[in-house]
């Protein structure tokens, strides 16, 4: 039985075939909606993420499956102090996969070691997210056709941004990737991202404090959001939140061809008016989310494409 | 893609139609158990609504179609400052049809203008709620066979009551419709619908204190609800709330095909002795508001009634 | 049409046919995964309960049915002052069964009365939770195959634990039922189960403070949580809450075939260490609740079994 738990539990190969998978859901979607009938999907949500569980939930629809589980963790046994080694193994009679998403770290490690079914992290605190990651390398192969032979601008909040130190560490991976890491300095990427990571697997990048220069070099823009619950003090958060806002003026100095990627909910990290440049990926990202997440349920669950 | 956002969106002849598929729906649920196998309705509750919010779920799965959603914003990304007309997007890639109750007026207009699939206004602030005026038509049509050539009586909450003013604004759109408005002085009905609605369509009206007075000449009673969380002032509430209770030594006074509604949930407004009397068809309500809703479903989804 | 409020509610041989059915469930359950297509259940949770309210949507899911309803009181008609016997008459337009979990006693009796559809008490206050009952029963006969002739001991808090009074209650209908009452004083059976359930029946029982003198003698070991939520004195709790903890060094002095439940969630009253002993069938309870209720929803629905 496999898990996903963190975004290297695939090798590059095992990815590549999930996102092949997902794109073949994407041109055929009424071919898979039977594939898991009569499957259900857990959702546990000890943190509230709207967009993450109808994401799941939405896919497990789309295969013909069910959803049941809960939202947040005062509707949950969590309120009345069972640990989650007893949660899943009570889940496992309930379901045949689940998808959850901690506060804690490490929490869905705890769970898939008592789980006697498939465990998917949708999230542990500021640690892993991998189904986002998934997401991310989806959308970026569909807009640019490949995984290898870019260069990717991640931009705002690299220092707390979980989906920016996961998508570093999965694209990696893929030969000739240059990364150039936008933030003030209070917001720069974690030490052992920039020297376990990049720095030991020779990969190029560059630390900069000014989008306007970096953007006409970039294949793709990976925006973040500063988010409040990050950060311990209320001024550090107003004062830093505003630094990086990409606009229509800021969009003229990039490539035609560089997309922008945002893991969403954006507040106001991209102006409202770059939504209808073409260029705009953020919004499609939602919806290969889900093919990417009806992709690896079937890949967990083992449930075979159709003929 | 057409939505629902205001009563008045559809035309009569539409509401007709609507009314008519609601109706066969009533007389043939077994026939429609999978017109819309596969898909999918979002419920965002921006708001708690058990009451529209299962109707919805209900009808959903009984055209065979599944549903996702949030039932309160605190376990929405709202939390996290995402913008309604954000959210929607991401929707649009989850769901085939959504429907939206939100405190704020006009959200649901704001979420139809970026949607990408059709919204159904399920109650904006003190606002519109159209499918609670669909359910009222229906059940009016169903007890009465008509529309037309009607007494109608509402009392209580004329002030605050949206679906008071919602059903005024659609019946004078029918011949010979009559209204006594009956309601202390604190809750009259608002100017605006009186003069612009009422006067500007010479449909006749009258405003009185009294309840009993009234009822010996109506051929439908909308009671409603006296709202606490409308009013500012605890003892306002306290007040008014008992100033008109229907119970049985009224119903004495009221014509034997007088029918009785109301939007529920009540409070103590009808005595529970009422209950029992032929008269009352505001449980019957609920169940017109699942056909209605059915009905509206397949309209906004352009599914046809089965052969 | 038949409710399940009391444990009680149901003969002996009516128990015997449920649990017979919901065997037939264990072993053929792919045969079960259309009886219900096109049912709903609503679940009803004024209070939360992951545990009992996903063990219901897991049933009904099994059974080909879907599922609608709340998961706690402030996102219900409730917080608006609706009356149990109101939302229940909604309710009964929008489902076809459901189970409801209300803090106060006697709400799933209120329900009752003006429901349309069958009512399941999912819990009531301190009073009854009938399908714990059955799921405890199913468990012991799955174990040691067969009710009668058996020791049963009930150990912690027995006081304010309902699923003890209830069990009592079911199993003094079997011959020859002895039971080994373990507690500190101050959460002793009370006086209404000891005289007239015990002592009126002539069913042979011991009160010990003992959990290791009791331990041999056992079939069943019936452990139960010491709940927070039941005492007014943050002190007790503390000093009575670890009294009694089953770890390996006690399951040593246990028979080779007595068996350990739980109702669960657990804190710490059994160690982690005992979840491996193939005598620990507490997460086995959760899987046979799963079938037990498949088998009452049939039951209730009038659902045949498919040939």
């Amino acid at each position: 039985m496999r898990h996903l738990l963190n975004p290297l539990d695939f090798s590059v190969e095992e990815i590549d075939d999930l996102l092949a998978l997902a794109r073949d859901i994407e041109q055929n979607l009424p071919g898979y909606a039977h594939v898991c009938d009569g499957k259900k999907l857990a959702t546990l949500f000890y943190e509230p993420s709207t967009r993450t569980r109808l994401s799941f939930e939405a896919a497990m629809l789309n295969l013909g499956g069910s959803v049941l589980g809960f939202s947040s963790a005062n509707s949950s046994s969590a309120a009345k102090g069972e640990s989650v080694a007893d949660t899943i193994r009570m889940i496992s009679c309930y379901a045949d996969i689940c998808a959850m998403r901690h506060p804690k770290e490490g929490a869905a490690f705890v769970a898939a070691q008592k789980a006697q079914i498939p465990v998917i992290n949708a999230g542990d605190g500021g640690h892993q997210h991998p189904t986002q990651t998934l997401t991310d390398l989806m959308t970026i192969r569909s807009m640019k056709g490949r995984l290898d032979n870019l260069t990717v601008g991640f931009c705002g909040d690299l220092k707390f941004g979980r989906t920016v130190h996961s998508l570093i560490n999965a694209m990696v991976r893929y030969p000739n990737v240059k990364f150039i890491l936008i933030s003030p300095p209070e917001l720069r990427i974690p030490d052992n991202i920039r020297d376990d990571v990049l720095t030991a697997n020779n990969v190029p990048f560059e630390e900069v404090g000014n989008l306007d220069d970096a953007l006409g070099q970039l294949d793709i823009l990976y925006m973040t959001r500063v988010q409040k619950e990050r950060f311990f003090n209320e001024e550090d958060y107003i004062r830093l939140k505003d630094c990086y806002i990409l606009d229509k003026k800021k969009m003229k100095l990039a490539k035609e061809d560089m997309y922008v990627l945002h893991p969403l909910p954006r507040v106001n990290e991209i102006s409202v008016e770059v939504d209808d440049d073409p260029r705009a990926a953020y919004f499609k990202q939602a919806q290969y989310g889900v093919y990417v997440r009806m992709a690896l349920i079937m890949r967990l669950l083992e449930v075979q494409k159709p003929c």
